[in-house]
């Protein structure tokens, strides 16, 4: 049987063994559930970027550029960070550059060593539990969070992916058990525990309650998306 | 009114500002339940050491030393980290030097600016709350954790904390609100889901399940621990 970890942030990625692990990256609000919506529908691959101009001089190659800082669309970026942007099909079959506050970091952390680095979404959940089980390796879920902290609804992702894998892994990983149960007790209404989240305040400060709203659909997509030689793709959906 | 935040990980204080603020120290298994039972019972005053060395060197100077290491008594210690080893009144009056994995190594980082730094348990969980509404400062509440991880029981108690202090502070940080709604959610049984801690396993398999029990009782003390001046003496009690 498999173990399942949880790291909260990627300040702490140091003192976990990435090695020979599915890192899965989670950072829903918005970075992980954007790639998952574009990956859904239609685009080809994502290059994750930490650095704004490095991401930017991609336009050159033929990519469109996704940046967003802070919850703010980037200076001189096609695209910010919202998974609404790609249901229209507009991006159907093109290549994407990307950069965002926390996620593509948390992606950029755990490039060395680990085995698969599989994107995480509430949009995807059953898809990837389903995906995770049949692997049978050992699983560590890596929370994006904010500038290095604790954030709620990486955290209540977490749980509730620990909570659908319970049964086929098992843990000895505090964190993991934490918010297993903290899930739990929320399933019910996830989004009224979530509204209290600072990010979720920080998105209605910009007028992106829809993106609150489609970033918490679970089960939307079947899509899996892997991170591999630099650029995520999908392999299912 | 002021705010209340919680840090993790002493691995994660850098990213928290700690000037002016009253920081709650949480080592629960063992390290913050023995300095508030030994001060309860007599001890004139603690000083916290992070290194072995440095600790037992006080003993020249008239001081008890007590040392643990992952979750066991150092060689040569006359005390290991039991709270239980102060009920029968044997070291009262005296002076205690002591070093433990993880307690008093965030004390250490907490030294350079912090307003006070005050030592947090379930023995003294009531008369902490009211010391910390009539303070009407800002409150950072540091959880110990184990090896720079996260843990289940210094996490649940700053829960009970930001529990109790609620109504008289505000908050607007993810990791307060998660904690507070886990609390709320097991504090009719909060040993059962402590009992799941990893750091519960490590001292069942010593033989210390009587001092698992003796950490988790709430309010058995009006003792405030205050740190000042390198040592840690009591205010109160």
């Amino acid at each position: 049987m498999g173990k399942i970890e949880t790291c909260l942030s990627p300040e702490l990625i140091h003192l976990y063994n990435i090695r020979e692990k599915n890192i899965v990256i989670v950072d829903i609000f918005r970075a992980t559930s954007t790639i998952i919506s574009a990956l859904a529908n239609g685009v080809s691959q994502i290059i994750p970027f930490s650095n704004l101009e490095d991401c930017r001089a991609m336009q050159s190659q033929g990519y469109i550029i996704a940046g967003e800082r802070d919850g703010r669309k980037a200076d001189g970026f096609e695209l910010g960070n919202s998974p609404i942007a790609f249901l229209n099909g507009n991006y159907s079959g093109k290549k994407i550059a990307m950069t965002t506050t926390n996620g593509t970091l948390a992606i950029e952390k755990s490039k060395e060593g680990a085995n698969n680095i599989i994107i995480g979404s509430f949009l995807n959940l059953e898809a990837l539990s389903q995906y995770l089980i049949t692997k049978e390796q050992d699983v560590l879920i890596l929370c994006a969070g904010w500038k290095g902290k604790f954030n709620l609804e990486d955290s209540l992702f977490a749980g509730a992916l620990a909570n659908g894998l319970k049964n086929f892994f098992s843990t000895d990983c505090d964190t993991t058990i934490a918010l297993e149960n903290l899930y739990d007790c929320h399933k019910e209404n996830l989004k009224k525990i979530i509204s209290l989240a600072s990010h979720t305040k920080r998105l209605q400060n910009e007028n992106l309650e829809k993106d609150i709203d489609f970033c918490l659909i679970p089960n939307k997509y079947s899509t899996i998306g892997i991170f591999n030689q630099d650029s995520i793709k999908s392999i299912q959906g």
